[in-house]
């Protein structure tokens, strides 16, 4: 009963009328259980519908208190949905969407929170035109699965919205999309998807690759255990966002390997020039 | 008065009968001052002298309360102090320690909490033998200056004790400091200079200059205030420790700069493989 409208929500303001009947969050993990939170605790839903392939995660979430209800079944999820969000990981998400388009009302309107956007924005407006605006919360967990759920993960976040074209907010779905965020307690930045990959390249994927070859090194090295028992804050920090699932984010990289692959030189490049100013004397 | 004994201390057993009867510290700066308050608050010294070369820094110190009294004197600081501890920039270490053999009493016990050991431990041990034993506490912060000074700086801290050989816990001197950083509240780890200057090559120096490194690649990208409005934890960790003093830590990989080399060199072949994997497909 986690996420259950308290008396103190509603003394403090945190609760809304709703903005959408019924809101339908496709792949119930960590992300999508921690979006249904949000939504029921703060009443923005009349309904949320959880759906995925594994029914053990929609028990954990109607028990949880994150989702009303779940399904295994895409169709009945999304249906009577007026808001469909996909919230799987990154590389399913194309196909999801050609999956969706037969099923979904058509005043829908659809989302993700993918963490890459060109691809996934190029299938949405092509099955769906304005219907669809892609969505990236700049919040996370270092472990998964819907037990992990938090029900404040995108209070203070960036929230992109993002399209071809960049998003403009006073267009009736994307205002709708952005009062919902705003609702959330986000911050709404508007993108397009090909300056949203490269600046995400830089200040998210990027990192995450720095860290995970920290901790390939400090594995790797003569004396890892000493090297723990050393820890300062620095070596924390590092190690804390190497904790990320790294199939997960091995896919993201993949997805985004263009502008990756531009920031990690410009990295190289940096890393270089300090490496020359040390060992030059 | 930050760091006065308080009725709230002593309830709480957080003061001891004093271990030392004048504790000399050379260098009043974030980490000579953390040191001070730390000493005063625990009453494990019956007075604290600083000295530095800057006299604000000692009027400041004086006023905080991590000192008992300040003087500008190397002479006047150590002559009747039974423990002298060096906080001064690393580089500074070893001239410092000659300048010392005339001054110090012959029965004081000498070290420092420098971040290289090799060659402070080899100065040390020829001046003083026995009654030098190097010091690093694994802790810090951005900012330095005695303005900077943390009271709880070192509580749950990792704090080497460091010697040409791997210093023996039993021993007078340093069985004498590891009381005394025990009761500051940090973990003794008895370490040879050359593998402590290994050891935090990797977990210290390499994760700071990896910090530097992204902080630059993030300035000189062509969108830098869209990525700090992008950022989110990933980004934020890295960037906290890249705001540490650059001066500072150059002098720190100039003197540790073979280890830093073989870590930095570890590291690279381990980026250079995950971004095989990412970009031989």
């Amino acid at each position: 009963m986690l996420y259950q409208k308290t008396g103190k929500d509603i003394e403090e303001g945190m609760t809304s009328a709703p903005m959408f009947r019924c809101v339908a969050i496709v792949g119930v993990g960590m992300m999508g259980g921690s979006l249904g939170g949000a939504l029921r605790s703060t009443g923005l839903a009349e309904e949320v519908v959880g759906v995925d392939r594994d029914g053990e995660a929609l028990t954990q979430g109607v028990a949880l208190g994150v989702l009303d209800r779940g399904t295994l079944s895409l169709k009945e999820a999304v249906q009577e949905a007026d808001l469909v969000v996909l919230a799987t990981p990154v590389a399913s998400i194309p196909l999801l969407l050609t999956d969706l388009a037969p099923l979904v009302g058509t005043d829908a309107l659809i989302t993700d929170i993918g963490s890459t956007k060109q691809r996934i924005v190029e299938s949405g407006e092509r099955l769906f035109g304005g219907r669809f605006v892609g969505g990236h919360p700049m919040a996370g967990a270092p472990r998964g699965g819907v037990e992990a759920s938090l029900p404040d993960l995108f209070a203070g976040a960036a929230w992109a919205l993002v399209g071809s074209q960049q998003p403009e907010p006073e267009t009736e779905h994307v205002a709708r999309l952005t009062a919902l965020v705003h609702a959330l307690g986000a911050r709404t930045i508007y993108l397009d998807s090909e300056r949203h990959d490269r600046i995400v390249a830089l200040v998210s994927h990027l990192p995450h690759l720095l860290s995970f070859a920290f901790a390939d090194t400090v594995a790797g090295s003569p004396d890892p255990d000493m090297a723990h028992e050393m820890a300062g804050g620095s070596f924390r920090d590092l190690m804390r966002v190497s904790e990320a699932d790294r199939p997960f984010w091995d896919a993201i990289f993949q997805e985004n390997r263009t502008a990756l692959l531009d920031a990690l030189t410009a990295y190289e490049r940096n890393l270089a020039s300090l490496r020359q100013g040390i060992f030059q004397d």
